[in-house]
């Protein structure tokens, strides 16, 4: 065996990968023995402890902060064999889990594929890809989807800023066989029409069904506000379980047309603002108007770790709204998909609006990613999402 | 107004009040101004900041560290009717919650009544105070509850030992009417005959239904074990939702003669082992008996700060246990009910647990107590109860 395709560590710094972790940063190799920086980008490598231990296979890239990802701790060199089996691992979680082929198959580490995103959408897969050693098992990956599942296209959005960080360029294509511009997604007793090609991310946040299930409850006969709305999915939930009024809010256009296509579809009347969310909710307030339950989804307002304060302020900020436009009694449902903020953050920012607006809460729920995004239990950083429920009461 | 009503805090001893928090501890209180050694256990204070601000109402209590819990933010003193609508806010609450009146009706801090608890088992209340100042308030709190709901019952399970912390001597007593042994619970399509005098703290743990509503798609056709079963409420579910067998371990013999019985009232066949739980899950793995999911619902294992080593052993062997005892691809629902015990303290736990058995792990869902156990948002210590669901790989 050459050191072409080895990676040793320096001392001690085998402890995260030995207590579960899959990720080496570049600062703890042992750049004379293995120089990464002659690597190529995305090969799979041998990973050593100092002492020529045995730690696992995993794929490098120099150009990354993490150089390395592991992902086997097994003797044998992962092949497509192994790739078949992480694929029927994660499908057989998700055929447990769900009554209909939608769902997300591939949730990255927390799936032991590190680097992949791949969304189902029945005969349609939308996949995603982060990183160089992803990027070069890709063609693999794809022939065992298609033996896996034989979906009648594959989607590619590879057009998320982070392949930058690997060094990657960004592209969509359509990867294999034919995408349409639409597919169709079925969650609880709603079907929801769903932009394949051009929707937010890979085009349907999966990633909140649970918490969507669990807000029915609260719903029946109640004025919902959904702020943030993109596709209308906790709207329209809403209003089919028998809200009394549902308003949409959303910044874009084109969503909104989309919102009100599914609103349509599902038989529901729904009322959609194209309007910024902070000023639609200023003027909402401003015009007196209440509601018994609000759900704040907005999209990530700390994509990076400097973005963290502004960000903080944001989450705060949004809180406040929904908090002051509750009725007496009424439901928050706040959500953030900022890795950077924690749930006690936001737990923070909701008792800071509470006591801002003089009002009582009642946390009643925390929810997380749905279980078709498993968290990697080593790797806090695949946990992302977190959604408080909570009960606003007077003084 | 003299000064034996009042209660003044130090310069900058308001901020965690102003911060949505409820309790005064003992070091904050200007004892110059306003003494506290010489008020009464549980009496009515206004509670001022240094500059004579009003901050609210709460009770007093000289012998605990915590001296006074914060009722109300508003002028007026808390009376029957104070009480009587906070009851009333609870009971909506539940009301909205589920289909039939059983569950948790008051949760101390978290239903703003600290120091109570009341749980329903539809016409029979069991109730616990756990402060002084709870105590004087009791009976006009039992009053509300018989204008309220018309219970036949009342039973006062005062007989825990944090009755101390505030110099109460500990009892139970039939506080109104009559309380049968047992009452009934209905939990999803299951029934359960539950000790109202005997059992485990209140009767009945509430504060799991929906981590056990949770886990039901997850058994079907599967050999389920129910560790530390009490009443049985875990195993019975899922035998009922279809698992192919269900083993239920528990130390008490009594308990094990409930749990029969409750299997017998749903019509489901249980195997009830009567062991200690550590030494029964020991000898289940020498006989190489495996399962498909495994419940670990231990009580606390940590009930001081000062046990948190201790505990935190214990609820990391416990979890060894469990995930060595898996099938591959098998599902842990591992439960902790100790406050001192964060959420993350028992991820890592698992992790742990995963890397001594040389197995990975998906974490997919995340569940606390239920929403009739609401948490205090600015009080953390209002969050006890966190249950992980984890899915078992090998390696």
């Amino acid at each position: 065996m050459t050191t072409e395709n080895l990676l040793r560590l320096r001392p001690q710094e085998d402890r995260r990968l030995r207590a579960g972790h899959l990720w080496v940063f570049n600062n703890e190799v042992n750049v004379a023995v293995t120089p990464i920086k002659g690597m190529q980008p995305g090969s799979m490598v041998r990973i050593e402890d100092c002492r020529s231990g045995f730690l696992g296979w995993g794929y490098v890239n120099p150009a990354s902060l993490i150089c390395a990802r592991l992902l086997s701790r097994s003797k044998t060199q992962p092949d497509a064999e192994w790739i078949l089996g992480r694929l029927q691992e994660a499908l057989s979680l998700r055929e447990r889990l769900y009554p209909t082929p939608h769902y997300r198959l591939v949730f990255g580490e927390g799936d032991g594929l590190p680097g992949l995103v791949v969304d189902r959408f029945e005969d349609q897969l939308v996949a995603q890809v982060t990183t160089a050693g992803m990027q070069q098992l890709w063609p693999t990956v794809m022939q065992c989807l298609q033996d896996l599942l034989s979906p009648k296209g594959i989607y590619l959005r590879n057009d998320t800023s982070s392949r930058e960080l690997e060094g990657l360029d960004q592209y969509v294509e359509e990867a294999a066989g034919s995408v349409p511009e639409f597919g169709e997604v079925l969650e609880g007793d709603c079907r929801f029409r769903v932009p394949l090609k051009e929707g937010q991310k890979t085009g349907y946040f999966y990633d909140q069904r649970k918490n969507r299930d669990g807000m029915l409850k609260y719903v029946k006969g109640a004025r919902v506000l959904d702020v943030f709305s993109y596709l209308g999915a906790w709207g329209i939930r809403a209003a089919k379980a028998g809200a009394a009024s549902v308003t949409c809010i959303e910044s874009s256009a084109r969503a909104g047309e989309w919102i009100t296509e599914n609103a349509k579809l599902n038989d529901v009347d729904i009322e959609v603002r194209i309007q910024d969310a902070f000023e639609a909710l200023s003027e909402l307030d401003q015009a007196g108007a209440r509601f018994d339950v609000v759900f704040l989804d907005p999209p990530a307002f700390i994509k990076k770790r400097k973005d963290l304060k502004a960000g903080l302020a944001a989450y705060e900020k949004i809180n406040q709204h929904g908090v002051r436009l509750l009725a007496p009694g009424g439901i928050l449902v706040s959500s953030s998909c900022s890795f950077h903020l924690s749930q006690e953050d936001l737990r923070k920012a909701i008792v800071k609006a509470l006591r801002r607006t003089d009002q009582r809460g009642q946390l009643l729920e925390v929810g997380g990613q749905g279980p078709d995004h498993p968290v990697h239990p080593a790797i806090p950083e695949t946990a992302y999402l977190k959604s408080l429920v909570c009960r606003v009461l007077p003084r």
